[in-house]
Protein backbone atom coordinates (compact mmCIF):
# COMPACT_ATOMS: atom_id res chain seq x y z
CA UNK A 1 0.00 0.00 0.00
CA UNK A 2 1.69 3.15 -1.03
CA UNK A 3 2.03 6.30 1.15
CA UNK A 4 -0.36 8.60 -0.13
CA UNK A 5 -3.30 5.40 0.13
CA UNK A 6 -2.74 5.30 3.69
CA UNK A 7 -2.74 8.91 4.43
CA UNK A 8 -6.06 8.85 2.32
CA UNK A 9 -7.40 6.23 4.70
CA UNK A 10 -6.17 8.15 7.60
CA UNK A 11 -8.04 11.01 7.00
CA UNK A 12 -11.03 9.41 5.81
CA UNK A 13 -11.21 7.58 9.52
CA UNK A 14 -10.18 11.13 11.12
CA UNK A 15 -13.48 12.79 9.47
CA UNK A 16 -15.75 9.56 10.39
CA UNK A 17 -14.29 9.94 13.89
CA UNK A 18 -15.01 13.35 14.01
CA UNK A 19 -18.44 13.07 12.82
CA UNK A 20 -19.44 10.84 14.88
CA UNK A 21 -18.07 12.89 17.76
CA UNK A 22 -20.59 15.76 16.59
CA UNK A 23 -23.31 13.66 16.27
CA UNK A 24 -22.73 12.46 19.72
CA UNK A 25 -22.57 16.04 21.09
CA UNK A 26 -25.71 17.10 18.96
CA UNK A 27 -27.25 13.83 20.66
CA UNK A 28 -26.51 15.14 24.10
CA UNK A 29 -26.88 18.73 23.88
CA UNK A 30 -31.01 17.49 22.46
CA UNK A 31 -31.34 15.35 25.38
CA UNK A 32 -30.49 18.55 27.77
CA UNK A 33 -32.57 20.41 26.14
CA UNK A 34 -35.46 18.00 25.86
CA UNK A 35 -35.03 17.84 29.32
CA UNK A 36 -35.37 21.31 29.90
CA UNK A 37 -38.39 21.45 28.24
CA UNK A 38 -39.98 18.27 29.89
CA UNK A 39 -39.09 19.79 33.58
CA UNK A 40 -40.47 23.25 32.08
CA UNK A 41 -43.90 21.26 31.40
CA UNK A 42 -44.26 19.64 34.27
CA UNK A 43 -43.36 22.84 36.51
CA UNK A 44 -46.53 24.70 34.40
CA UNK A 45 -48.82 22.02 34.94
CA UNK A 46 -47.95 22.15 38.97
CA UNK A 47 -48.11 26.32 38.30
CA UNK A 48 -51.54 25.84 37.23
CA UNK A 49 -53.18 23.76 39.29
CA UNK A 50 -52.19 25.90 42.78
CA UNK A 51 -53.10 28.74 40.63
CA UNK A 52 -56.58 27.38 39.79
CA UNK A 53 -58.10 23.81 40.15
CA UNK A 54 -55.85 21.61 42.36
CA UNK A 55 -55.49 17.96 41.07
CA UNK A 56 -53.91 15.80 43.75
CA UNK A 57 -53.13 13.16 40.90
CA UNK A 58 -51.79 15.06 38.25
CA UNK A 59 -49.70 17.79 40.66
CA UNK A 60 -47.64 14.25 42.15
CA UNK A 61 -47.36 12.67 38.45
CA UNK A 62 -45.39 16.16 37.68
CA UNK A 63 -43.61 16.61 40.98
CA UNK A 64 -42.56 12.75 40.43
CA UNK A 65 -41.15 13.80 37.13
CA UNK A 66 -39.10 16.38 37.97
CA UNK A 67 -37.52 14.98 40.60
CA UNK A 68 -36.45 11.98 38.61
CA UNK A 69 -35.30 13.91 36.20
CA UNK A 70 -33.69 16.29 38.51
CA UNK A 71 -32.00 13.10 40.00
CA UNK A 72 -31.21 11.37 36.72
CA UNK A 73 -27.60 13.02 36.36
CA UNK A 74 -28.18 15.71 34.01
CA UNK A 75 -24.62 16.60 34.62
CA UNK A 76 -23.56 13.65 31.91
CA UNK A 77 -25.43 15.73 29.55
CA UNK A 78 -22.58 18.44 29.49
CA UNK A 79 -20.02 15.68 28.44
CA UNK A 80 -16.59 17.71 27.01
CA UNK A 81 -17.21 18.79 23.66
CA UNK A 82 -20.74 20.11 24.42
CA UNK A 83 -19.90 23.49 25.11
CA UNK A 84 -20.96 25.01 21.98
CA UNK A 85 -23.26 23.62 19.27
CA UNK A 86 -26.50 23.11 17.90
CA UNK A 87 -28.95 20.24 19.69
CA UNK A 88 -32.61 21.11 18.98
CA UNK A 89 -31.14 24.62 19.40
CA UNK A 90 -28.17 26.76 19.56
CA UNK A 91 -26.78 25.72 23.33
CA UNK A 92 -27.55 28.48 25.70
CA UNK A 93 -25.01 27.33 28.21
CA UNK A 94 -22.61 29.51 29.40
CA UNK A 95 -18.66 28.45 29.07
CA UNK A 96 -18.32 28.51 33.26
CA UNK A 97 -20.73 25.14 32.85
CA UNK A 98 -17.83 23.43 31.71
CA UNK A 99 -14.89 24.44 34.30
CA UNK A 100 -14.54 21.94 36.32
CA UNK A 101 -13.17 24.29 39.18
CA UNK A 102 -16.41 26.16 39.44
CA UNK A 103 -17.93 24.77 42.25
CA UNK A 104 -21.16 27.06 41.45
CA UNK A 105 -22.39 24.33 39.51
CA UNK A 106 -22.17 21.47 41.94
CA UNK A 107 -24.16 24.10 44.23
CA UNK A 108 -27.08 24.81 41.79
CA UNK A 109 -27.49 21.33 40.85
CA UNK A 110 -27.76 20.22 44.45
CA UNK A 111 -30.14 22.77 45.14
CA UNK A 112 -32.22 21.79 42.29
CA UNK A 113 -32.62 18.25 43.21
CA UNK A 114 -32.80 19.19 47.19
CA UNK A 115 -35.89 21.18 46.07
CA UNK A 116 -37.64 18.73 43.59
CA UNK A 117 -37.19 16.28 46.23
CA UNK A 118 -39.36 18.12 48.95
CA UNK A 119 -41.62 19.41 46.05
CA UNK A 120 -41.82 15.47 45.49
CA UNK A 121 -43.02 14.93 49.24
CA UNK A 122 -45.35 18.14 49.47
CA UNK A 123 -47.12 16.87 46.60
CA UNK A 124 -47.97 13.48 47.97
CA UNK A 125 -49.88 15.35 51.05
CA UNK A 126 -52.41 17.33 48.21
CA UNK A 127 -51.55 20.46 50.22
CA UNK A 128 -52.01 23.04 47.76
CA UNK A 129 -50.77 26.06 49.81
CA UNK A 130 -47.93 24.41 50.47
CA UNK A 131 -47.10 23.02 47.48
CA UNK A 132 -47.28 26.33 46.23
CA UNK A 133 -44.75 27.38 48.10
CA UNK A 134 -42.27 24.82 47.78
CA UNK A 135 -43.00 25.35 43.74
CA UNK A 136 -41.82 29.00 44.14
CA UNK A 137 -38.62 27.41 46.47
CA UNK A 138 -38.08 25.11 43.27
CA UNK A 139 -38.55 27.83 41.24
CA UNK A 140 -35.95 30.12 42.45
CA UNK A 141 -33.19 27.35 41.96
CA UNK A 142 -34.03 27.31 37.99
CA UNK A 143 -33.71 31.53 38.69
CA UNK A 144 -30.19 30.80 40.25
CA UNK A 145 -29.03 28.83 37.87
CA UNK A 146 -30.45 30.40 34.57
CA UNK A 147 -28.94 34.19 36.13
CA UNK A 148 -25.16 32.56 36.33
CA UNK A 149 -25.36 30.06 33.24
CA UNK A 150 -27.77 30.43 30.66
CA UNK A 151 -26.88 32.79 28.24
CA UNK A 152 -30.62 34.37 28.02
CA UNK A 153 -29.97 35.73 24.35
CA UNK A 154 -30.00 32.24 22.98
CA UNK A 155 -32.32 30.21 24.78
CA UNK A 156 -35.69 29.81 23.11
CA UNK B 1 -67.13 52.66 14.86
CA UNK B 2 -67.40 51.44 11.55
CA UNK B 3 -67.85 48.24 10.17
CA UNK B 4 -64.86 48.00 8.02
CA UNK B 5 -62.69 48.69 11.24
CA UNK B 6 -64.84 46.06 13.22
CA UNK B 7 -63.71 43.61 10.73
CA UNK B 8 -60.45 44.43 10.92
CA UNK B 9 -60.31 44.26 14.52
CA UNK B 10 -62.11 40.88 14.64
CA UNK B 11 -59.52 39.72 11.62
CA UNK B 12 -56.66 40.59 13.93
CA UNK B 13 -57.93 38.86 17.16
CA UNK B 14 -58.76 35.93 14.76
CA UNK B 15 -54.61 35.68 13.80
CA UNK B 16 -53.79 36.43 17.24
CA UNK B 17 -55.69 33.56 18.38
CA UNK B 18 -54.53 31.31 15.60
CA UNK B 19 -50.95 32.37 16.20
CA UNK B 20 -51.30 31.69 20.16
CA UNK B 21 -52.93 28.39 19.04
CA UNK B 22 -49.95 27.19 17.13
CA UNK B 23 -47.19 28.60 19.67
CA UNK B 24 -49.45 26.05 22.39
CA UNK B 25 -49.74 23.39 19.66
CA UNK B 26 -45.39 23.72 18.87
CA UNK B 27 -44.41 23.51 22.74
CA UNK B 28 -46.77 20.99 23.16
CA UNK B 29 -45.10 18.79 20.04
CA UNK B 30 -41.60 20.07 21.36
CA UNK B 31 -42.93 18.93 24.38
CA UNK B 32 -43.21 15.02 23.80
CA UNK B 33 -40.16 14.92 21.53
CA UNK B 34 -38.03 15.93 24.27
CA UNK B 35 -39.77 13.66 26.32
CA UNK B 36 -39.13 10.89 23.92
CA UNK B 37 -35.14 12.21 23.97
CA UNK B 38 -34.95 11.73 27.48
CA UNK B 39 -36.61 8.26 27.53
CA UNK B 40 -34.31 7.31 25.20
CA UNK B 41 -30.96 8.60 26.27
CA UNK B 42 -32.08 6.53 29.86
CA UNK B 43 -33.13 3.51 27.63
CA UNK B 44 -29.25 3.94 26.06
CA UNK B 45 -27.99 4.33 29.36
CA UNK B 46 -29.45 1.33 31.35
CA UNK B 47 -28.37 -0.67 27.21
CA UNK B 48 -24.97 0.35 28.03
CA UNK B 49 -24.82 -1.36 31.63
CA UNK B 50 -26.24 -4.34 30.95
CA UNK B 51 -23.99 -4.62 27.73
CA UNK B 52 -20.91 -3.68 29.98
CA UNK B 53 -19.87 -2.42 33.20
CA UNK B 54 -22.90 -2.60 35.83
CA UNK B 55 -23.53 0.85 37.82
CA UNK B 56 -26.53 -0.46 39.72
CA UNK B 57 -26.97 3.22 40.87
CA UNK B 58 -26.50 5.08 37.08
CA UNK B 59 -29.28 2.34 36.40
CA UNK B 60 -31.28 3.20 38.87
CA UNK B 61 -31.54 6.67 38.15
CA UNK B 62 -32.25 6.09 34.66
CA UNK B 63 -35.08 3.50 35.02
CA UNK B 64 -36.80 5.74 37.43
CA UNK B 65 -36.84 8.59 35.27
CA UNK B 66 -38.20 6.37 32.26
CA UNK B 67 -40.85 5.14 34.75
CA UNK B 68 -41.52 8.91 36.01
CA UNK B 69 -41.87 9.98 32.39
CA UNK B 70 -43.69 7.19 31.23
CA UNK B 71 -46.38 7.75 34.26
CA UNK B 72 -46.22 11.91 34.03
CA UNK B 73 -49.09 11.72 31.64
CA UNK B 74 -47.63 12.14 27.96
CA UNK B 75 -51.19 11.70 26.56
CA UNK B 76 -52.26 15.07 27.12
CA UNK B 77 -49.29 16.60 24.64
CA UNK B 78 -51.19 15.02 22.47
CA UNK B 79 -54.31 17.49 22.55
CA UNK B 80 -55.98 18.46 20.11
CA UNK B 81 -54.60 20.86 17.21
CA UNK B 82 -51.19 18.78 17.53
CA UNK B 83 -51.71 16.34 15.22
CA UNK B 84 -49.83 18.35 12.60
CA UNK B 85 -46.74 20.53 12.67
CA UNK B 86 -43.37 21.07 13.98
CA UNK B 87 -42.30 21.25 16.80
CA UNK B 88 -38.60 20.59 17.47
CA UNK B 89 -39.06 18.67 14.00
CA UNK B 90 -41.72 17.73 12.39
CA UNK B 91 -44.38 15.69 14.10
CA UNK B 92 -43.88 12.12 13.14
CA UNK B 93 -47.34 11.06 15.17
CA UNK B 94 -49.76 9.37 12.94
CA UNK B 95 -52.90 10.25 12.42
CA UNK B 96 -54.47 7.17 14.11
CA UNK B 97 -53.12 8.79 17.30
CA UNK B 98 -55.72 11.32 17.41
CA UNK B 99 -58.80 8.83 16.97
CA UNK B 100 -60.79 8.91 20.29
CA UNK B 101 -62.45 5.71 19.23
CA UNK B 102 -58.82 3.87 18.42
CA UNK B 103 -58.26 1.38 21.55
CA UNK B 104 -55.16 -0.01 20.69
CA UNK B 105 -53.45 3.42 22.09
CA UNK B 106 -54.39 3.30 25.63
CA UNK B 107 -53.21 -0.40 25.33
CA UNK B 108 -49.30 0.37 24.03
CA UNK B 109 -49.46 3.28 26.45
CA UNK B 110 -50.52 0.97 29.51
CA UNK B 111 -47.54 -1.85 28.37
CA UNK B 112 -45.28 1.13 28.47
CA UNK B 113 -46.46 2.09 31.66
CA UNK B 114 -46.74 -1.25 33.24
CA UNK B 115 -43.16 -2.70 31.83
CA UNK B 116 -41.38 0.73 32.89
CA UNK B 117 -42.61 0.44 36.34
CA UNK B 118 -41.44 -3.37 36.65
CA UNK B 119 -37.96 -2.36 35.32
CA UNK B 120 -37.91 0.26 38.15
CA UNK B 121 -38.43 -2.12 40.52
CA UNK B 122 -36.12 -4.45 39.10
CA UNK B 123 -33.45 -2.24 38.67
CA UNK B 124 -33.74 -1.22 42.88
CA UNK B 125 -32.47 -4.83 42.85
CA UNK B 126 -29.07 -4.69 41.43
CA UNK B 127 -29.33 -7.79 39.26
CA UNK B 128 -27.80 -7.35 35.96
CA UNK B 129 -29.66 -9.83 34.13
CA UNK B 130 -32.99 -9.46 35.42
CA UNK B 131 -32.71 -6.00 34.58
CA UNK B 132 -31.30 -7.20 30.69
CA UNK B 133 -34.03 -8.93 30.59
CA UNK B 134 -36.62 -6.35 31.80
CA UNK B 135 -35.03 -3.76 29.76
CA UNK B 136 -35.55 -5.63 26.54
CA UNK B 137 -39.48 -6.25 27.88
CA UNK B 138 -39.92 -2.28 27.89
CA UNK B 139 -38.03 -1.81 24.55
CA UNK B 140 -40.62 -4.31 23.20
CA UNK B 141 -43.57 -1.84 23.96
CA UNK B 142 -41.50 0.87 22.41
CA UNK B 143 -41.42 -1.04 19.28
CA UNK B 144 -44.88 -2.11 19.37
CA UNK B 145 -46.06 2.12 19.96
CA UNK B 146 -43.67 3.29 17.04
CA UNK B 147 -44.77 0.27 14.37
CA UNK B 148 -48.50 1.18 14.86
CA UNK B 149 -48.42 5.02 15.28
CA UNK B 150 -44.59 6.60 14.43
CA UNK B 151 -44.06 7.47 10.61
CA UNK B 152 -40.68 6.06 10.19
CA UNK B 153 -40.04 8.92 7.03
CA UNK B 154 -40.64 11.61 9.67
CA UNK B 155 -38.46 10.89 12.71
CA UNK B 156 -34.92 11.51 13.92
Amino acid sequence: MKLKQLALISLGLMAATASFAQQKAEDLIKTRQGAYKVISWNVGRIKANVDGQFNKDEVLKAATAIQALANAGLGALYAPGTEKGVGYHETAAKPEIFDPNNKKIGEVAGNFGKEANELAKVAATGNKAAVKVQLGKLQQTCKACHDDFRQEDHHH
